[in-house]
């Protein structure tokens, strides 16, 4: 690692010189505030690095993110990108202090394109209204993070966030078409487009996504819409072990040629913490696992017909019973008990590590008999749900009690992460790396690349001002 | 631009060493093969920096290219990767000279795995093997580019090859989970694998697809694989008018709610061309434009009665009449006039420009009439066809007799281009910058872009051996 620069440091004088720029309703060095914004969904403990940031500015135009990379440009001080603070690696908790870009007032849908099938957005809207306004046209944006009431498109593109739907649409970045972005030295560009292809330079749109903030600042983003499909099947279907809930899996496609638009896992642990939290019951409460698989189609015929060969298979291959939820307010109970376990776990427990390790998806049940033996060797306990569709586990790790609890449950999550780097895994699907897990990217990517990864940051970011001490050690 | 080192020179003694690296049979210097190796499908009057390889290697497997790699990186010797030749931007034709790597030894299909959905193969293995080595399995690999039969999926990788499925299914890339590759220094490294999704460092994979060589060498490439639809059905509409065929087509998608997998154009000339070659006829020669439209789905009433939706909406805006094509014999047919088009244009003319420009595809109208200025501003006559449905059309143009042809087809490129520009286009939707097109990308990318490419292509390429000369000027 070389020898670094110190960054420049933040006084009133920068204060002043912000508010000048953008505003003084724009900035903000009240330290409560600026403690409000330095963290995301991670426990702080977690992240040993966090530091305070010393400048809140809040960007209502493209325009003032430039004048602020400018600045920041000339005096060397950090600038850390956020969205609605929902992340789940640190990726938006500064590193260095320096200035906080907080989004929350860039949040129109600019253009809703019904010829182009696009829309365009600044990146503090919240995710689910895109959704909403591409409904509305009987479109769809594919995009959907299990905390889309709340994120930021924003957020979800430098994430790369996933969600429920990645099987069949991809994550978040193969929604994006294009991108403008701030550079780091406060210059403004567009990297592709609405083009539905482009070869013209390299693809720096998808470079961009998931890149955590630390090679450009988005401020505004053109998504592709698609055909909304007219009629949507969830099928509920209990099994009396993880291993057969995860066994029958890849049969949908594999034996009914089927591509579902999600396939959920709920462990027995999952749907407890979710019933406890949303005071509600599933029918079989006591199943190892639930499957919770989402069918599309536009004929509600043919939909019925898959929806009763992908239940038969479920019971061919286990499943207790099968239970179909064909109507908005049988779906949406479904879905809310999916998508409350993370926030039910916070409520339930002061310690955790929530992790969204991914494997090849034919290895997921080997991961969950190596997540047993983490469980012995570190005297912790697990919580297994998620997207097992695509191989996405998320998994939280809920350590011993006792005052050896925090170091138990750090093994555990190492150990967890060597057995998934063993598998062909990697380290994060849709989390990111951020803060939390940089220092354990050395397991997944080897010398060649993490060196990769330091070179293109310095050719986005010479000076090291965007998002640093991000992904990889010695960013 | 940099002064730049001068490369180191290629010598007999270079091809002993090569030998003595790879294998004698596995190296060449004849005169005559590397002539017939230093060509893709551009006509060479178009590519006036074109230089003919020095040596040409034909490695058997990626420890070859990694010795190749560390050789030339050791003497500076430039080297240019080569798929089977199809390319259309002299995107594999040396510019400096130096070694050719060729990878018709590189062909196997190593695995195709039912349970992740994944086929891995090496780069020399011809597309359309591929499609049938899946289909076997009853799975789509959706990638399917025109000259799907001919050209390397190495090659397809490289360039980001589109085709006729992208509307549905995305271009090559998005079919890429994985990549092994051997940097410049002839180091060998894994970006991505038999994972959907992957948040872990940069999104590498999708940085190499589309680069053209010019940052790492590809040698194993791991796609994923889809259901294969069970049924297909391509209808043959014939309009009076192209304007008429093209404000036709967002309404698929917005009236009918259905994602075709192809929308492909002919216009007249083009119909006329591909006849003309096949000595085929279709029934409506004399028609403006045809489109062909292709739908595919699992049921048969339900893709007939989508056929039925689409071939109303289709008369109901202007088609003269629709023809179905629902059986195999009869969709070849089909397919194999829309695929004889670039054939058949090489085959008649001596001198053509043949773009692959893309407009927002609601802007499709306006650029035919801004093609019509073109033809009148400088005398060339154009055929258009290609993937409409993704704005992606391949305008092939052609210059008037006399003398002054080349000039005026030079000229008139470069109107189109700047036209394109003018719609929020870009330069090439899928064939390609490489050498033909590299100096007119700063039309389409700002100051700051150009900088970005050029110091990301030096961070993976310090000593500038990859595929140099290439994409952007100063590259």
């Amino acid at each position: 690692m070389e020898e670094r620069q110190p960054y420049g440091s933040v006084t009133a004088k920068t204060l002043r010189d912000l508010a000048e720029l953008v505003g003084p309703r724009n900035v903000s060095g009240d330290p409560e505030k600026l403690a409000a914004y330095s963290h995301d969904e991670v426990p702080s403990a977690s992240l040993p690095e966090a530091t305070l940031a010393q400048a809140l500015v809040f960007p209502e135009s493209t325009e003032h993110v430039s004048l602020v990379m400018a600045y920041a440009d000339r005096h060397r001080i950090p600038v850390t990108p956020r969205g609605a603070g929902t992340g789940l690696s640190g990726g938006a908790v500064p590193a260095c202090g320096g200035i906080l870009l907080s989004f929350e007032k860039m949040n129109r849908i600019l253009e809703l394109d019904r010829e182009n099938l696009t829309v365009t957005v600044e990146p503090g809207v919240v995710t689910a209204e895109i959704n909403r306004a591409a409904a509305k046209h009987r479109l769809l944006y594919a995009g959907d993070p299990c905390s889309g009431d709340a994120s930021f498109i924003g957020g979800n593109v430098a994430e790369n966030a996933g969600g429920n739907k990645v099987i069949k649409y991809g994550a978040t970045g193969a929604q994006v078409l294009g991108l403008e972005a701030v550079l780091a030295d406060g210059s403004v560009t567009w990297f592709g487009g609405k083009r539905r292809k482009d070869v013209t330079g390299y693809d720096f749109v998808h470079l961009l996504a998931g890149s955590e903030g630390t090679l450009a600042v988005i401020t505004k983003i053109i998504l592709r819409l698609l055909p909304l499909p007219k009629h949507t099947t969830d099928l509920l279907a209990p099994f009396g072990s993880v291993e057969e809930a995860l066994g029958f899996v890849p049969r949908i496609v594999i034996e009914a040629g089927l591509l579902p638009a999600s396939v959920e896992l709920l462990d027995r642990r999952a749907v407890e913490v979710a019933m406890r939290y949303l005071n509600a019951k599933l029918p079989e409460p006591d199943a190892a696992a639930h499957l919770l698989i989402q069918l599309e189609g536009n004929d509600p015929e043919v939909l019925a017909d898959e929806v009763e060969k992908v239940g038969d298979l479920c019971l061919a291959h286990g499943a207790r019973q099968v239970y179909v939820a064909d109507n908005r307010t049988a779906r949406d109970k479904l879905w809310k008990a999916r998508k409350a376990v993370p926030e039910a776990i916070v409520a339930f427990h002061s310690r955790y590590a929530k992790e969204d390790v991914v494997v090849p998806t034919g290895s997921v049940p080997t991961l969950m008999v190596a997540l047993e033996e983490v469980d012995r060797a570190w005297g912790v306990e697990h919580i297994a749900y998620g997207h097992v569709g695509d191989g996405n586990m998320h998994v939280t790790l809920l350590p011993p009690e006792g005052p050896e609890g925090p170091e138990k449950l750090r093994e555990a999550r190492h150990d967890l992460y060597r057995r998934v780097a063993a598998l062909g895994g990697t380290l994060s699907g849709e989390h990111g790396i951020g803060l939390k897990r940089r220092d354990d990217t050395p397991l997944f990517l080897d010398e060649a690349q993490l060196a990769l990864i330091r070179r293109v940051k310095a050719a986005f970011d010479p000076k090291g001002i965007l998002n640093p001490r991000k992904i990889v050690p010695g960013n």
